[in-house]
């Protein structure tokens, strides 16, 4: 959690005190992943819940994508559970696949004792292979009866969910609403695409916050742009993508009364109406830490990745031109080999940023490697290519990019600058991520 | 030089009789190369020739760009040489790269006899080391002393041009205008970055017909869309790239007169003018197969690749959508490991076509691989993974994407669409890769 980019040695899974109130998990093994092992997962709110969620922009979707999106519409006050399998992404699968969808949230919905549309259903794993759906419906019986709200029944989730992931990712976080503190607790499965067609970034977090569904989403969508929608392993944008945050107010505490529920985007030129409660402020504060989080834990895990980095551009005429810079940059394979092989190129991050699209003048630009200027106004600066190799031989590394076109008001180069700045996280491209999705069939 | 997709075993220099007439080469050796061996070529055009380029449109560029830019502008009827260094991009080197590049023009005009405006410049090599121009200048007069109009010197600038490629490359073409037929002759170094702040993409096409600068410009305009700008490498612009076409007229035969001079896109909504006269389309028609046929070796000799891929798009709504699925499936990294493993991977393909930001119906999409249909409507088709494993096993592999949105007139699936379709060339993503691009520093 906080601020810190290298991401720390974690325990395996939080502590019971991290839970928030009226959930329940439970993991079981269907026989849908071929190694065998848990791959059927439950998450079970006691009360209905406040949801949102964001799915995929690919054109190509998988029938859970598609389902989900319509029961997150209908049920987004009252939503239950979510459930999600490993090992077959139920993508290109026709209408079968949407039937086996519907008939997971059907069986889910009979056990646990609410309607289908509210169920949450993802799936993760190969593409284009029917889907087994009576071994999820015969497993989830013996998962539902394992239900519990303990720390260890949400760390067989997190491993359940996992597919190329080489270790859980979750995080967790807390925030005073009124005079009390919610919790936020979340969970990921990596945006890896280890076996041949396989897809899947996953995401969800749970609060014993209340929330209208309305602040809920705003606060969602303000959160993902700067997070979710700032991380890239190797550019491809999967099938399966969902992110789903649930809110039951079981605290009893609750966010954001009165708040404008229309995103500041639609107000642009009309004013920013009233500002945001300072409860609804901190609640989205804890949701960015969460999501952040797992952000960056989904880049450092990325496939045959040695290193985190973190792109932060500045100094753009907007916060929009940024992003687009630093995603260039987070992008290149050029720039993403080079961290792999410890090498301060400058030279690639430079002409990475000159393509993008972003208008600026390289000779106003600088550009830190890991704490060190290489390069300022048009020219590399002197400085000891083995001394900064050695600070890149690290689990996280940070590129500064300042286009100059805004004066900075920050003092040290990793200081965010979120008018005209942007962060975008990334890893290394390494000779295992190439064996690793070259190799699989073959 | 045909429409064969696989590069063939090619001879390592044109035969006398493709040389366009009026033209010199020489190449000498003037130190910049680390490993020696000759790295400064210098082609001239005996009389004063037609001048049309394009350069990179990557912020960064470098000094050489600059000037040559300003050169063909005011040079475009009459420019007599061009010059090219490897070793050194010339590259964020500040004022003092400009007075070199200058520098090197004035010292060729001197010594062929012309006005410094009139000599393209480019450098390839590494970026941000300040240019030793004095090796050049001293090198120029035994290289200008030893120019000659032959195969064998016209040899001696391809391979004097390369820096990461593994093979020299150039294609020659003829077409009648008028009742004599002119020559068209080319050479090229890879869009390859294998030094670290390596950059660059050089191509120079060379013709004995006469035509103005403008229709010229038309042409190589025209044409480069649908060749130079539709190939990838790692989707990296690099700050050198030049295309310079140089006509000058040798030959006597003159190619359109009374041609209308303003590019289509110009045109838009005024009608379409004149057509354009047969020595026109020929000439252009012959242009565009020098340039297809360079930007295929290219390709094909992309860093670490093992095969060249054409991407071929076709029942889009329009040609723009077309070449921009055919772009993101050219540049996906997963479906470029796909292919270094000849792993019949159609998901990947589908699913960058999907997230390409073009609307089209996946479950009205058809992929054919390697000559096999392997998904339609939605669903994969029965197909044996390890035979169409098999084919793609080769030197160079065609990828098939109908959208569904129009219906191709085509009967066979390689077939071109130009009204809704689009071509790309790519090459496989290997180890190679990775290991070149990771490794050279550290």
């Amino acid at each position: 959690m906080g601020a810190s980019l290298a991401p720390s040695t974690r325990r395996l899974a939080p502590a019971n005190k991290h839970l928030p109130r009226g959930f329940r998990f439970a993991a079981a093994a269907c026989g849908l992943r071929r190694t065998g092992g848990p791959d059927l997962s439950l998450i079970v709110s006691d009360a209905p819940a406040s949801a949102a969620a964001v799915f995929t922009q690919n054109l190509v979707e998988a029938a859970p994508v598609t389902l989900s999106r319509v029961h997150v519409r209908r049920a987004a006050s009252r939503m239950r559970a979510i459930v999600v399998n490993a090992g077959n992404a139920n993508c290109c699968t026709g209408a079968a696949g949407l039937r086996a969808a519907r008939d997971t949230t059907r069986q889910v919905a009979r056990l646990i004792g609410c309607r289908p549309e509210e169920v949450v259903v993802c799936s993760t794993g190969v593409i284009g292979v029917p889907m087994r759906v009576g071994k999820i419906l015969r497993a989830l019986p013996r998962c539902a009866g394992s239900l519990a709200s303990a720390s260890a029944a949400f760390a067989s989730v997190t491993r359940a969910m996992m597919t190329t992931d080489t270790r859980p990712k979750w995080a967790a976080a807390q925030c005073r609403v009124g005079d009390r503190q919610v919790r936020l607790l979340g969970c990921a499965k990596g945006a890896g695409m280890i076996h041949p067609n396989m897809a899947t970034m996953l995401a969800f977090v749970l609060t014993d916050a209340a929330i209208a569904p309305a602040q809920l989403r705003r606060a969602l969508h303000e959160v993902t742009a700067r997070t979710f929608n700032c991380v890239t392993v190797d550019g491809d944008t999967s099938t399966n993508d969902t992110l789903a945050v649930l809110a039951n107010g079981a605290n009893g505490a609750r966010v954001g009364a009165g708040l404008q529920t229309r995103p500041p985007a639609v107000r642009r030129g009309t004013g920013r109406g009233k500002p945001a409660p300072a409860d609804y402020t901190r609640f989205a504060a804890a949701l960015e830490n969460v999501c952040a989080s797992l952000a960056r834990q989904i880049a450092a895990d990325g496939e045959g990745a040695k290193r985190l980095v973190e792109i932060a551009v500045r100094g753009a005429a907007n916060a929009r031109d940024a992003k687009r810079v630093a995603e260039t940059i987070a992008t290149s394979p050029l720039v993403k080999t080079a961290l792999a092989g410890a090498d301060p190129n400058w030279g690639r991050i430079l002409a990475a940023a000159g393509r993008s699209g972003v208008q600026f003048d390289p000779a106003r630009a600088v550009i830190w490697l890991a704490g060190v200027k290489v390069y300022s106004r048009g020219r590399p600066l002197p400085f000891s290519e083995r001394a900064v190799s050695r600070r890149m031989r690290v689990p996280a590394v940070r590129i500064v990019a300042d286009l100059g076109l805004h004066k900075s008001r920050a003092t040290s180069p990793g200081s965010p600058d979120t008018e005209h700045g942007a962060r975008y996280w990334t890893c290394d491209f390494t000779g295992d991520y190439v064996r690793i999705n070259a190799s699989y069939r073959t």
